[in-house]
């Protein structure tokens, strides 16, 4: 069996394909065009690689509701060509396979969680990506979580750092966590990309202050068993040291953790592929969920 | 078929009975003693009305994880008494009956959810008890939430209201949300008990600040179909509205919410029944899972 798996993300995509047991054989991506060329580049690359069943993570907001009319159509997005695409009946249409879709942070965070190579499997994880963004895939119970829309959170509120004067990012919430702790919130704050600022600049220590309590509200909220950070602006090393050191202050030792907050609160086991191994791995559902109504 | 509920609350326990479908014949309660004694009473409920299962609501913290050898087990509770009490197996051994046990705020979520009587049953609820202290249940994608330990929401951080002066009474965190909102909070800052306090009091808008933080935050991070709030504060029927006026503030238009937001967080639809009855649903589960099971 080969599963396919597509990252469809704003800026570019990702398709490939593996095994069930979340092996990629095969990747490629490209730039993220108008909907109906980009659909084409997919569709080609499945029909030079034929593939089983594919998976899709796609960049929001989308209809994840798998009984909706409306499944796998991109929502209200700022990329205006994109609107109401219907990116899920198009490519299956075109293919003629079983496939299901949901968003890259949940996709990302089932690829951590089915394809953890722990002995003890996590079976609740949350994803969070912190890159131009804030976002979050969350997996609990062994299953992704979709609720009334799909969770946003990186537009939670938090407590602003007393000496903190910038007003934040964010167009709708100005300082919600996104606006205070997203990388256009660093460059809007120090005048340049995140990437260029050393390890001991106050930076790191500021988005600690912010992200570490996303992290603290997180475990008191949904008591995940892991919680991952992923994204552009964690490519820093010193940020998840300070990241625990801050959720640890919040949680005051109320929380009587099985195991220590570093095992719990960690970097993605497989960085950069985590979305692409949840797609194959959606991928595979499709596949058995179309063998078990036949 | 008799379904048997225990509400095990640390003031009082409600123990009760009903059919599957959530209909309460007979109920009764007596104030929380020494372990043993409040077991033996119990036992003597369940012996004079036989049932042919039981679910637990158990005031925490208590080991809900079913494959744990300490399944039902009440943890480092502050009433000393109950310390590493087997409340599960002691009345499981004396009955002999297919039981299960969850948190009490997560019976109070399973019974709103279970029993809900709108066409469109919610498959995500989460239910928020605001008194003495500040709790939650969350039952998602039809089931209950455990995780790691179970969610202890009460103590996420939130912005503080810049007029505020009252330090917090969370003896861990000082000014988490049960620290600036939960009914000892009220009688810190006004030094008189939150239902004294007139529909006018300002109190209420401080109180809406806090709690619309808190449920904002949960309709961004799990998106759920419904938040239900109930507990001894949240008779003070002006402050629901306040509540939904924040959090409408909070989310400034981001979340296309299929429906109106005092359709998503409500009143609890079974006050002060939402516990005993989520006890029944949970009791019937257990009495399905044996039959699975034989």
């Amino acid at each position: 069996m080969r599963i396919g798996g597509i990252e469809a993300g704003g800026t570019k995509f990702v398709c490939g394909y593996g095994t069930i047991d979340g092996t990629i054989e095969h990747m490629t991506s490209f730039a993220t065009g108008n909907p109906e060329e980009t659909c084409r580049q997919v569709i080609e690359y499945f029909t030079e690689h034929p593939v089983d069943a594919i998976g899709i993570g796609a960049f929001g907001p989308v209809d994840v509701k798998e009984h909706s009319p409306s499944y796998g159509t991109i929502l209200e997005t700022p990329k205006t060509a994109w609107r109401q695409f219907l990116l899920l009946s198009t490519l299956k249409q075109a293919l003629g396979l079983p496939m299901k879709l949901d968003t890259d942070v949940n996709c990302a965070a089932l690829g951590e969680a089915r394809f953890s190579t722990e002995t003890d499997r996590p079976n609740s994880l949350i994803y969070i990506t912190v890159g131009t963004g804030i976002g979050g895939g969350a997996y609990i119970e062994n299953r992704l979580i979709h609720g009334l829309l799909h969770p946003e959170m990186g537009h939670i509120t938090v407590q602003r750092h007393p000496h903190d004067t910038y007003g934040g990012c964010c167009s709708i919430h100005h300082d919600c966590l996104e606006g205070l702790a997203s990388g256009p919130a660093i460059e809007g704050r120090y005048h340049t990309l995140a990437q260029m600022l050393p390890e001991e600049h106050p930076a790191w220590s500021l988005q600690a202050y912010y992200l570490g309590q996303m992290t603290a509200n997180l475990l008191l909220t949904l008591s995940p068993e892991r919680i991952i950070f992923g994204g552009g602006v964690m490519k820093q090393p010193a940020l998840l040291p300070l990241i625990l050191e801050e959720t640890d202050k919040r949680l005051h030792g109320y929380l009587q953790l099985p195991k220590p907050l570093n095992e719990i609160v960690t970097k993605p086991s497989f960085d950069g592929l985590s979305g692409l191994m949840g797609a194959i791995a959606l991928g595979a559902d499709a596949l058995k969920e179309q063998g078990a109504a036949q």
